[in-house]
């Protein structure tokens, strides 16, 4: 497997393991101080604070995510990653839900083990009107 | 100069060059491909694209901007620069502006003469309140 199809295969696996509710297998593509960037929000730093929310929001809703991988460029142990995504967050209860698209740009650190673990995550979806 | 010094060295240009409207040298702070990215957008690709708007923008109005850099980190010749912003865009003929902050994530590489160009930028910021 190169290093663009291990990437691939992380990217995929996130949205696989989202909308599967399996978080455990979420914060393995993740390093422990991965650091989440969005417009309107603090920067959210940390894989206990991605899980926490993640927890939160699966308890009263499903997340059904798609993606195109737009470019992965690889340089030794670093790596980015821009896909265009969109993702559904429908209410389990009230079956309303929001659906956002735009583009991600992800940063990614090869571990000592090989496997690619997303470290830096810059989103930049809106609602779809 | 370390690599990291000449990157922080390309983000203070940018900002010292849209202060001056000096658009000749904040254009050869990116390659020819750049790709611009932000929320509610299409991509703007290209250098070409982002001179268009640059210069519509500064034919009516001041642009300053401040920003601390949170981290850069370089693997070989590619990089990646966080930064937190304050961009304030202010009418020259009005007087009013606005304010925008957030983060910037942007990928940089290292041309064949040496020198760090951008070649993505994520742009996640906001109306400031």
């Amino acid at each position: 497997m190169t290093d663009e199809q291990a990437i691939r295969e992380v990217v995929a696996s996130w949205h696989r393991a989202t909308a599967a509710g399996d978080v455990e297998t979420v914060l393995n593509l993740m390093s422990e101080d991965v650091i989440f960037l969005v417009a309107g929000h603090p920067p959210m730093r940390g894989r206990s604070s991605f899980e926490r929310g993640l927890r939160s929001l699966l308890a009263q809703h499903r997340i059904e995510s798609t993606g195109e991988v737009q470019e992965i460029e690889v340089s030794d142990n670093l790596a980015y990653c821009w896909s265009i995504l969109t993702v559904r967050v429908a209410s389990i209860a009230a079956g309303d839900a929001t659906v956002r698209t735009g583009s991600a740009l992800s940063i990614l650190r090869r571990q000592p083990n090989g496997s690619w673990v997303v470290v830096r995550d810059a989103n930049m979806l809106s609602l779809a009107s």
